[in-house]
C-alpha cells in the first residue's frame, strides 16, 4: 500500500519539488509484527533532516496514524517515508504556502543470502567519490545521484556493497550503509561532517559501544587505515550489521564484530 | 498541459527514480510562436546529460511529437522537459528493463521587471558553496538541493539572482544562470569541469564571441577577478542575458555587454 498525504494513491504531482529538485528527505526502516523498529530515533532523524533543508516535518501523530494504515496489510515489511518540500512553481525559490508532501510505502523485507550474515560480505571499492558539502552532510536527502553512480559500478551479485571515499580520499561509508572499524578495543566510524549519511544504527552503535567494552570514536579514516583494521563491519536499519570479508584485494578472516553488533542492536529495546 | 510518457496526466509514479533519487535530467527552454528555441542544442544537451548518467535519451522524433502536443494550446511559453531513469524497486541498483520517464510541461513566460533587461540586476553573493563533483559537473540533473539552499538565502524581490562559488572559492555561476565576464576584449566564463551546469546559451555565446570582436576563454575565476571585471553578465535560455549592476558592495555603472549578448543570441538563427 502507498499513502500520499494520507490518500491511497501511487502517484505524486509532477510539480512536487521532490521530483523537480530532489528537495526532500527520506527514511527506510524495518517493520516487524506491525511495529516500526526504532521509531523514536527515525522520527527524530526525519525531523533533523527536514530542519537541515528548512522543511517543516510532519507532526508525529499524523505520521504514526498513516504508518499504521500503510503497514496494516503487511506487518513485516520495509517502510519507506519520504517528506518533500511540496509543490512549487518553476524556479528554485520556494513557493509561499507550500505544504510538505508525505509519501509512505512498504516493500517486502529483502532476502539477502544467509552467508552474508554468517560469513560476511565482499565489497567493491567505488571509483565514484563523494563530494564535500557540509551543508548537506549527514542528511538523508533525495539528491542521491552519487549513490546511484556508485551502485552502477558493479553488477556481480556476489558483491554486497560498495565502499565510498570522499574527494579527499577519506573513507566515508557504503552506498547504503555506514562503516564501523575495530582497532584493538576501539570502535571507529568515519566523520560525516563533510559528506555521507549519518544513519540511525551507526548512532545507536556508537552510543552502545561501551556495552561491548569498546571505546567509540568518530574520526577521519584513510583507506590504508581501513585495510589495516582488525575487523570491519557495515550497518543499516534493514540489515543490522554485516562483517566485511573482502575489499580491494584485502581479506579479513574470522571476526565477530558484526555478530556482536547485531546482537547489541537486537537486544536493546528500541 | 502536461504529458508524462505521452499521456495527459499531471502525476508520476512514486516509484520513479526521478523522485526517489533525483535520478534524471532536465531542460528548460522558451517557445515562441510555437517554436521551441534552440531545439537542436537543447536536444543534444539532453542526450549528453542522459549519457552522463547512463540513461537512454528518448528518441528525438518521439520527443518532438510530444513537444508539439504540449505546446499546442500555449505557443508562447516556457517548456520544461524532464527525463528520469524510470521506475525502480527499493535500492540504488538500477532495475533491469526500466524505461526512462518523459515529463513535458509548459508554464507562462516569466514577467521579469523591464529594468532588469534595460539597467541590469542586483546579485546576492551566496554563502552556500557548490561541491566539487567532476562526475556530475556540467550536467543539468535533478539533484538540485544546492541551488535550492542558495536561493533560500535571499527574499528581497529586488535581487534577481545569487552568485555561487565552489568549495575552493572559485566563481562558478548563478543559481539559474551562467556567468560571463568582460575583461578588455576577452570574454571569460568559469570552468565548469568540477561543478556547475554548462548551459546552452553559455555555449552559444562562447562560440559566437568572435562576432563581437571578443576572444572567448574558459578559466578558473576568483571573486576578486570577478569584481575587477570591466563588465559582468548572466545568461540562460529564458532570460537571454542580464547585465550585473551590483554584487556584494561592488557596483558596475553603464556597460552594454548583456545588450550585445542578447542581440547576438536573438540575431542568430537557432
Amino acid at each position: 500500500m502507498v499513502l500520499v498525504n494520507g490518500l491511497a494513491t501511487e502517484s505524486v504531482r509532477i510539480f512536487d519539488r521532490g521530483l523537480t529538485y530532489g528537495d526532500g528527505v527520506f527514511r527506510t526502516l524495518p517493520v516487524r509484527a506491525g511495529r516500526p523498529l526504532c521509531w523514536r530515533l527515525h522520527y527524530d532523524k526525519l525531523c533533523a533532516d527536514c530542519a537541515a533543508l528548512g522543511i517543516e516535518c510532519p507532526p508525529e501523530d499524523r505520521l504514526i496514524g498513516e504508518v499504521g494504515r500503510v503497514i496494516e496489510a503487511s506487518p513485516d515489511c520495509v517502510l519507506k517515508i519520504i517528506v518533500t518540500r511540496g509543490e512549487g512553481l518553476r524556479g528554485y525559490a520556494v513557493t509561499a504556502g507550500a505544504e510538505p508532501t508525505r509519501i509512505l510505502t512498504t516493500s517486502p523485507l529483502p532476502q539477502y543470502p544467509a552467508t552474508w550474515f554468517a560469513d560476511g560480505i565482499r565489497m567493491h571499492l567505488c571509483s565514484t567519490r563523494l563530494a564535500i558539502q557540509p551543508r548537506l552532510a549527514g542528511v538523508k536527502h533525495l539528491n542521491r545521484l552519487e549513490n546511484v553512480l556508485a551502485r552502477r559500478e558493479w553488477t556481480d551479485p556476489a558483491i554486497a556493497e560498495g565502499l565510498l571515499l570522499d574527494m579527499g580520499g577519506n573513507v566515508i561509508e557504503g552506498t547504503m550503509s555506514n562503516l564501523l572499524i575495530l582497532q584493538g578495543t576501539t570502535l571507529l566510524t568515519p566523520d560525516l561532517s563533510r559528506c555521507g549519511v549519518a544513519g540511525v544504527q551507526r548512532a545507536r552503535i556508537m552510543a552502545l559501544a561501551g556495552e561491548l567494552g569498546l571505546a567509540a570514536k568518530v574520526e577521519n579514516l584513510s583507506l590504508a587505515q581501513l585495510q589495516e583494521a582488525d575487523e570491519v563491519a557495515l550497518c543499516n536499519s534493514v540489515i543490522g550489521a554485516w562483517q566485511v570479508r573482502e575489499l580491494a584485494g584485502k581479506v579479513w578472516r574470522g571476526g565477530s564484530l558484526a555478530t556482536r553488533l547485531r546482537k547489541l542492536l537486537d537486544d536493546r529495546t528500541h
